[in-house]
């Protein structure tokens, strides 16, 4: 999006950056806020016809020329003073790392850690948490009244005044995720008022992937845009592939704890125990993870619902909790204690997004009783977490037709008190495995218009594989498009002036203009060199698909000219004008010979 | 979509066929109709399971092994008996084929054709179209209440009554193109209550391409699914290029007449007249094009509403047009000779596809009043063709943000008396260049489901060069993709079997038939393999992102087992069942070694 009241930041980067941002069409700068440690990072892309746009930015310090990264030091925490002026959190020993966190066992046959030099440099250290009785959220904040340095951020972010941040929090329909141990992150914020998040889903597992794999997929993912990045590694090294992520990640990172918690018990479900559970929360919670997927919806009850479905449970947590009911025949343990959970989580400020456990894996059980079952109880979730001051959202499906997915946000928005949506697709179809970034495309534009707050990616190797570097890009563009999509249909403030600067460049042959405005501007640039190499074909006044002789721009030009830009003008001069053309030569093409 | 009613074609391949088709997974049958000159092709899925899916086949004789096929003979000749046996049309010497129908000059520079010994083999021959009086086209027929040959194989392919394919037709709300000088299609058909349809241009330009590109291009088309295939070419060779498209292609041709007539001017827009472009029509019409996009709603009174807008007269049609209205300052030479022009297209049966020549080609200028001034036209044209029996669609956009796109599709039933609506996209923003097949796709998706009847595609190439063969893949599947959507959401019946037998088979771990069942089985497979490339594992119980240790598939899989399969069972027993399942070692996962 433009951002319309920001379009000269205040804070000018020096000549160097400027001139480093010309060579690739923009260059970093920064919005200063009101005080001078809050600078709001934008993309702002130069223009041949000296105007410039300013666009939303997530690639963290990693895109400033005049900011030196280092991944073994992490990023610069830009929030700690914010955390530690407001006196209400403290350092304490925190919980002993311990070698099972990584999946290390005395019994193991392999083991050790891999690559980077393992742990993180300096780790681990003093974790931070609210101290006795103070309400430390963002959401006891917003409750109060009180806007902090984070929701002034997201408002330049977003362009609008940090009042609106403010009761969008405090009524739940918006959460700022943001764990007081994570200080590096640039706030962003989620909710159905401001523009549609892009999550996107890294980690490795059990089959591959390193600890440096995954750190440069995090900040692949946030170069193309995505707004927050969940690390779901199953494998070794859980802990500390973690630790290196959340280091140096400018966005907020959630995490499954289920899948950590399912490593400690060697894959035995029914081993699984509270205790262990909330240890690992514990453990991630101090780490800095921001928000937490947790399956406490998935309630024993539920469990034979989908017995009969086509595809019974698909989400991961989702079984892995109804394997634990079906083997104690018991009530599910998160559910049982998620009112602990809330006090845990409030003390850090971790963020929930209630996970769907029994969202439909097929356009066959959309939609059904296991489903909504589910959501009801997440309403009930939602309102307990409100009480401790917990952020929440809720997570949807899924597998949906198009025509079942509306039913799916309106119940969901009544039911969990407008809290943020963060859906995953849907998909809408399930005849196109290799292209379930385009299947669930579709369905994520249309559910983002009608209010679902963040998109979660989804790649072409779902369903297939493990994704590797093109395919984490190709979700986050696909989901960058529904998202912006969605924007232009709810008329968020502002989104349109950038589809319209893409367009005045179209039709002004500004091809240099056109790539460096691209959601992707390497893949736009690629493609037309692909037919017309050459560089003057970059400020030709013609395009590549109908060649030199006949392009319909030249003509659209030509008549604007012809006729002026009013329309009394036109209707008054029409014939006129019409007669010079023909005096002109009548030429609508450029005289290129063929 | 499978063939619900047609599970067991009539007509079983031979041995060899079957032995061929098993390798690939699939293969090539045919369903017999009332007459054994009949036989409508199918894909037939074999599963592991023994059983077999039957699905909709766009392929053409190409994909049959048991069929010898020739680009120099071109394609048997289907419908020759049908069309002779209906005693209407003649043979007739026909319009001299010139060389300025190939863009070839005394004056010229450069000549002579290219490639694949240039002219077809035996052209030109005697074309054929109606006697004096008669009427023949499909609609002609449908209002008589005669079912033809060509409406009874729609019905079978589409899986419904010939009676319903008839009064579709005959009420203008379906088209069934077919020239009586392309008796080589396999007949289809476009309108609402049938499958949505998807159409692939290709074309050769100034820039590039040769014959046998294009000829390649359309059977690559057809192969992954295109329903029909527009010959977009503007460059030289334009009629022998079409001639060799013509006689291999299984599908329907469209065409756009005014851009070989442009080329015969030289592209001077102002020197185009009538009685070139009638010619044009002819010559087109002789060959066998089955549609004509006709951009006669382009009046000179609408060129004015376009000066002020963001990306003026997109269309290349609509702006040639234009373009000739401003030079002479008079009324379109297409609308003021539109009664003349159906009389020609009647004579060979040519479907009209009344052009959006003045379709939005930015966000900012979707249904806007240049727009739907020109939809108004059509509407009108619309009912005079109805008068002169020719079949008529209407196409429409372009560029349309979601929230606007409901309207076009309203608006265009209402005009046009429900003709069948023909659209590009609509690209719902503007901002991802490289990526306007999912810019579009997310459109033509929606569109569709509100009753848009067929798709034109957008290959990731649009705005920045020429398709090459994997643009064009990549478009057509994206299409089918939004197609099948559509249907589904749509609740077109059997619609939802495809996604059912595909489902089905992700769920017990089939995943040979997972591939088979793909839209694009090559892409899947390869995917997979990426991950896991051993062949073993294409037969494993669990997927590559989870890994052997833990999937929830499996879990599922055990839930059904143990819960039965109906709800009685499952209530009843449920207690019992948990204890056998603990009993059994509660293993929710395949004790396979980490």
């Amino acid at each position: 999006m433009t951002n319309k009241d920001a379009r000269t930041p205040a804070s000018v980067q020096d000549e160097k950056s400027q001139e480093a941002g010309k060579s690739i069409g923009w260059h970093k700068a920064y919005v200063e806020g009101s005080r001078p440690d809050l600078r709001v990072p934008v993309r702002q892309v130069h223009l041949t016809n000296g105007q410039s746009v300013t666009l939303y930015d997530t690639s963290g310090p990693y895109t400033d020329p005049l900011v030196e990264t280092d991944v073994r030091r992490g990023l610069t925490p830009l929030r700690e003073n914010w955390i530690v002026a407001r006196g209400d959190t403290e350092e304490y020993a925190g919980r002993p790392v311990r070698p099972e966190d990584d999946g290390i066992k005395h019994t193991s046959p392999r083991g050790g850690l891999r690559n980077l030099d393992a742990v993180f440099p300096g780790r681990p250290r003093q974790p931070r948490r609210s101290r006795d009785g103070k309400a430390v959220t963002q959401l006891a904040y917003a409750r109060r009244g009180e806007i902090t340095p984070e929701m002034e951020f997201v408002a330049i972010r977003e362009n609008v005044s940090p009042e609106v941040v403010r009761e969008e929090i405090a009524a739940g329909r918006a959460v700022l995720p943001a764990n007081v141990n994570h200080p590096e992150i640039e706030p962003m914020i989620i909710g159905k008022r401001f523009l549609v998040k892009v999550n996107a889903n890294i980690g490795n597992s059990a089959v591959t992937s390193s600890i440096e794999e995954e750190v440069e997929k995090m900040t692949w993912a946030t170069r193309w845009g995505a707004d927050t990045v969940m690390d779901l590694s199953t494998g070794r090294n859980i802990h500390t592939t973690r630790e290196w992520v959340l280091r140096n990640s400018p966005v907020p990172i959630g995490t499954v704890p289920l899948y950590q918690a399912l490593e400690k018990v060697d894959g035995k479900a029914e081993e699984l125990t509270w205790e262990i559970y909330k240890d690992t929360v514990i453990e991630q919670a101090e780490q800095g993870v921001d928000y937490m997927t947790v399956h406490a919806g998935v309630r024993l009850a539920y469990v034979p619902l989908t017995a009969n479905r086509k595809t019974g449970i698909v989400s991961r947590g989702g079984s892995i909790m109804a394997a634990w009911c079906l083997a104690h025949h018991k009530e599910s343990f998160l559910y049982e204690n998620f009112e602990e959970l809330c006090e845990i989580l409030a003390a850090y400020d971790v963020t929930y997004s209630l996970g769907d456990g029994l969202r439909p894996g097929s356009i066959a059980d959309a939609n059904d009783e296991a489903q909504f079952a589910e959501l009801r109880t997440l309403g009930e979730l939602n309102r307990i977490a409100r009480r401790f001051d917990v952020q929440t959202m809720i997570e949807g499906p899924g597998h949906v037709p198009m025509h079942k997915i509306k039913e799916n946000i309106d119940l969901q928005q009544e039911i969990c008190d407008e809290a943020p949506f963060y859906t995953l697709g849907p998909l809408t179809t399930d005849v196109a495995p290799a292209y379930d970034h385009i299947t669930s495309g579709i369905g994520a534009a249309m559910i983002a218009w009608w209010g679902t707050a963040m998109l979660c990616y989804v790649t072409p190797k779902e369903h297939l594989g493990l994704p590797n570097r093109d395919d984490v890009k190709t979700g986050v563009i696909t989901y960058k498009i529904a998202a912006h999509a969605a924007d232009l249909a709810k008329g968020h403030p502002g989104a349109q002036e950038w589809d319209d600067a893409l367009s005045d460049a179209r039709f002004e042959f500004r091809w240099e203009d056109q790539f460096n405005l691209a959601l992707d501007p390497d893949t736009a640039r690629e493609f037309h060199d692909e037919t017309l190499p050459a560089e003057p074909a970059k400020t030709a006044h013609f395009c590549s698909m109908c060649g030199p002789k006949f392009c319909s721009m030249k003509i659209s030009q030509d008549i604007r000219r012809e006729h002026g830009s009013t329309k009394n003008e036109i209707e008054e001069g029409m014939a006129q004008k019409s007669k010079e053309f023909a005096a002109a030569g009548n030429r609508v093409y450029l005289p290129i010979a063929d």
